[in-house]
């Protein structure tokens, strides 16, 4: 696209009223051309930043974020995204116990969100729990703004739950989109999700099962390749089912690292903790059972320790498209002989995809500040229209 | 009010000369016309922002936050107030302890100020302490001011000191005022400002402190109510009185809660520590006498558990005017069967009145703001005038 | 000066091509233009200040901070510069571990770096690390911005590392050019850079080196003075002696106080740590021997309670120049009998000097924004001039 005008002519095009006043949980929960309004934005913020137009469109207002997990990348792009938006973040820090459901939520959402305009949330840590909590929080401050209490409805945008990880999973969807030159583009396209070695444990489903909840979508072919005893949610794997057969592409589990590979156009070999694991992790810890997580961990650590060769090798890679497969990873990687001994790449292979991966995480920002965007204006391609006629510069000129 | 203009033709008729470049401590310190000038903009700021009328009067400037105890209420508050005007918030945290006075305060308030137009501090825990650290403070920045250091004066909002708490009371009566349809209904309204049973010890004396000392001021009957031994600083007391018998309202003290709830139209039930026995606390402190402390904590709980009868019922509610008094609390309340097993509050009162209790509270940023803009300009109706006519959408349009 | 032109028409006479895009690591690295134009755009933005004229040039932006050590003063410094010219503060807390080097920098500095227009650090703690690790990060977004991955090349500038502090000594600078009245009268002025006692060890090198490789340019006779064993970085003793014969001024080291303060027009009494014990520590530290560290502590506050009478007296004040040498510090000091029983100050030597030294740390948010501001305008006169006509009030009028 060339000019502004392009963007907006596309998102003409498509219907996301819905979007309007409204959150942002999981990528299955919006429509088609909802996320290609998302897409379609966050080009056309990063298309206005590189010609030094202003995207500020709030004199005033605060992005509340809430990480109930350590986090400098995502705390960073939500940062960016609110302060390309005019929006000043506000965190609180709830620090990782689980905190108390029902009223308390509801009080706490309402006291922090007087002048929010956007709460950003990161709670994948207990499964059953991150997403729910989010609903929680987003219906208090719904009826808090029903009931007068707030000026504004403070929409929310999920930065990772314990089902989905939207905002992570956009940006790489849009990677991909802009490395195959467009969506139509990736038809027929293999799609290789894989459990990865790694000698930590218990690192959240939401991005394997984001992958497969979204880029079933698109016509692709998708494997989800994992050993034996590392499934995700079946409730997932249902969605991936259904959206491939709607997409004309397909979806497929398999227990083999080198069958998913195979001629795969784009790879994302990743660690994470088996479904049935967190569940019981999550059980334990509601119950305080600090022998019972121990023994769990251990149990976890021996059990990856036993799949050390599903490892992102330069061997495996050959076997991929013109051994030039696409490779994805969310970051940071546990790479061999880097930051571990032995874990989900190996270094060779990480290194030359480096500026690919830097790139696909700088989708990001654009990605969170379009959520905001469309949740916040009723008419967006007008807004955009006006920015571009008010030709504020982003810096001074 | 229907327009920005009434607010305006209000303010004219109001002398706050006094609050330019000034400090806001206790209400008590300052004059009918201007706490009514407090509300009138708290109120103008609200219309503003429900109308999408930006208020945002700097371009640059620091609001320094300053906190001596955990908060995250306040701290929302003062950053959504300083947001609201355009100031960027910095916290300065040091923690709980009990910094050096004299040349070590008058050195870091210089070093913290170079950009700050306003410092917000809250420092409760030590009688005796807190407000007179904030006078040191505000003496400091004062000077450097004068001496050049500083290009401009920051003015000081006390966000809870030892003696009053002066953002939350402020709100509070707001929430009053717009409850009755305005000050001029107040008169003859029954106050009880209560002592309640909370399982936990120590709660601030700021509260019940800056109840009495305030809403005695609008000719209403306030009653003090709390059993033997929990007495408020006589001093305070002192102000109340006074304000009453200024005001045509009274003042009494009651040891008795049914008594202090019979046919009241606003009830104030709330926790709070023995006055003597936080100055013993303030001792212990500075001596660094742990043992004492735990001693003292453990006599206070004991002492507390006696009075577990005085407790905000249903029974008691419907003694209350019409059985309908307003229910006023600064949040968050010991909610029994909730927060605790006994507590301030019986659970079916309390979710009653969380939409008020709620509103209440979404007066505290707007109230924050007003003490604000009053400090800095000499005239603000002018300044209100300005920005109507700029007509600076707050969110864009 | 007079007017803002006053501050053009100066600006315009020096050549400081070089700083656009580019960053603020040592003031040796910077020619004598480039330092001039850093205090002429600082005071340019004082004036402004006091004038309420906006220098607000972002319209958005982050300026990260990465603080290695804790700091009071220089983040508040950061923060009110970022604040001045429109750029929102970001925090990265690193904590003072060490962190990896190489790729793992590159990602973290890419990954923090999608929205930020100038990086802050200070990384003083160990030898030899700081300004290595500040390239580093440096060279990882000149990388990310090449390559497509940054629309923006976020510049660096230094708040403190192992060898410099630049924007402390700069700001240092700028004061005793107000003090005495223009760079043209400091020919001939004698500095003392005096090592003084303090019953903390370990401080850093970095003020008394930075001191000594700036305050050599300007033609002053600089001494530097400390007991044997205190030497500093014999590279910046160089940087110093070949600035003195450049510069027409004179730079020695003495291991005698009286005879560094004896006339002298400045002194800069300080404590530091010696270069060799800090090399040790750096070591000490990499291979986490505990028991090294504590014996190579214990070690050295037995050195520095020999030189007890390293202290900067009245006794000693009396022997300067008119016995008013200007007295300065990074601040905080040691002062005898206020926040140690015995240090760098007798009391009331630095009572008399409390105004000086706080206007002395008050240049330093404006140094900053300076170097920022040059980093990132390649024609600073044209946006001063802009920013002058466009009149915006930093407060509104």
């Amino acid at each position: 696209m060339k000019t502004l005008q392009d963007y907006i002519d596309k998102l003409n095009k498509l219907n996301f009223k819905e979007m309007y006043e409204n959150d942002f949980f999981l990528t299955w929960e919006k429509t088609d051309d909802e996320l290609e309004a998302v897409w379609t934005i966050a080009d056309a913020f990063r298309f206005m930043r590189e010609n030094n137009i202003s995207t500020k469109v709030f004199e005033s207002g605060l992005g509340i974020s809430l990480f109930r997990d350590n986090s400098t990348r995502t705390r960073f792009s939500f940062a960016s995204a609110c302060n390309l938006l005019g929006l000043e973040v506000q965190d609180l820090d709830e620090g990782k116990s689980q905190v108390a459901h029902g009223e308390t939520v509801r009080e706490t959402a309402n006291m922090i969100s007087f002048m929010a305009d956007v709460i950003g949330i990161r709670d994948d840590m207990y499964i059953g729990k991150g997403n729910a909590y989010m609903h929680e929080v987003s219906d208090a401050v719904k009826q808090g703004h029903a009931d007068g209490i707030l000026e504004q409805r403070p929409t929310l945008v999920s930065l990772q739950c314990d089902i989905d990880h939207p905002t992570q999973c956009m940006a790489d969807m849009l990677h991909i989109i802009h490395h195959f030159g467009g969506v139509e583009n990736l038809k027929g396209k293999k799609l290789a999700m894989s459990w990865a070695y790694s000698p930590s444990y218990g690192k959240p489903l939401s991005v394997p099962q984001g992958v497969v909840g979204l880029m079933t979508r698109m016509g692709m072919d998708v494997v989800l390749a994992h050993p034996e005893g590392y499934e995700i949610m079946p409730e997932v794997e249902e969605v991936a089912k259904k959206n491939a057969s709607k997409s004309g592409g397909s979806f497929r589990v398999s227990h083999d690292m080198k069958d998913a590979f195979q001629d795969a156009d784009i790879v994302y070999p990743k660690s994470w903790a088996p479904f049935a694991a967190m569940e019981t992790r999550t059980d334990l810890y509601s119950k305080g059972d600090q022998a019972g997580i121990d023994e769990l961990e251990k149990k976890l650590l021996a059990q990856n320790a036993e799949h050390k060769d599903w490892c992102c090798t330069e061997d495996l890679m050959k076997t991929t498209k013109d051994g030039k497969a696409l490779y994805l990873h969310c970051l940071p990687a546990d790479i061999n002989g880097v930051s571990c001994e032995e874990g989900e790449v190996e270094a060779s292979v990480f290194d030359r995809y480096r500026d690919p991966l830097y790139k696909e995480a700088s989708y990001k920002p654009y990605v969170i500040a379009a959520m905001i965007f469309l949740s916040k204006f009723e008419n967006p391609q007008e807004v955009l229209k006006k920015l571009e006629e008010q030709k504020t510069p982003r810096i001074f000129k």
